[in-house]
């Protein structure tokens, strides 16, 4: 594993401890106790920043992994810079209710998007034309 | 990274991007606005496909990547690939009102189960045989 | 991969397979139909546990395999197997209704953390003082 891919790997899971956080401060802000998930709007927004995040990681790291090992580490990882700041940029969006969070997902489905291509890419040299 | 296990991974991303971009489609159908998670049945079958989906893809990836490394990554990927199959069937048959998705589920259940076994039987040999 | 950190990894795919299968059977016990996810409370625990041990999983799975790729992989694969049971008592505390999930809960966000130091020391030295 590269290192600035395995630093990005990091700082990911850094983002989904805090996405996690933030549910567990919603709870007590809101009064909900788990296993309920639904509540306030306050606490439903903070649960589905959470879910989303997890969505979006579980489709990220394996595109990652992947483009970085058939395409440019390096390039891998400014992607992955991309989503993380996107990423961030949707948690505020989303838990301010006047917030627009429409740009932010978009920014990281395109760095996730950029990923599978750029593993495709790498991937079609390595197994037609290799 | 095995070439064919890079290229199921990168599968299984495009997999979850598209149950994803199925609930969006969903929501815009049956007018339920996120955060909500409740709604029309055909609302929710969507949302379940994409739950399913990514519990399976959280089970399936890492168990696919160890029996990689310890065992064929050839024969990884052909499980890999019959896991695919079986999670797109998984999709038409669950949003489907009178579709049957237990058949889908055994196999990708079994597709998991293989690669879980490949890899135990790999890292027995690391472990204690090598 | 590193055998032990291989080890880790299979196992966590087995508990959360377990974690499903307790939640298939808590549907049946308490008649709760896919794709419904509330219910009686003994249902939406097993569902919680779930969906809580997917969340740890996917933090702790790139924390490890980060950490044994720029740590040792002897201690990556210790504070997995430290995570492990943290995970299996939890899933004990939690169906439970007179449990205290709580202890178990920290005992594998402890060792997410020490898994994330660990990684971010390696890299401290792979990127800056190499």
């Amino acid at each position: 594993m590269h290192p600035l891919v395995a630093l990005v790997t990091v700082l990911t899971v850094l983002l989904l401890m805090t996405t996690m956080a933030l549910v567990g401060r919603a709870r007590g802000r809101h009064g909900v106790k788990a296993p309920a998930t639904q509540g306030p709007e306050g606490f439903e927004r903070a649960f589905r920043v959470q879910m989303n995040t997890q969505e979006s990681a579980l489709m990220f790291l394996p595109a990652l992994w992947a483009a970085a090992a058939f395409g440019l580490p390096w390039l891998s990882a400014a992607f992955g810079a991309a989503w993380l700041v996107a990423r961030v940029w949707y948690v505020v969006a989303y838990l301010d209710p006047a917030g627009n969070r429409g740009p932010a997902f978009a920014l990281s489905a395109l760095a996730i998007l950029a990923l599978v291509v750029q593993a495709l890419w790498g991937l079609a040299w390595a197994l037609f034309l290799g």
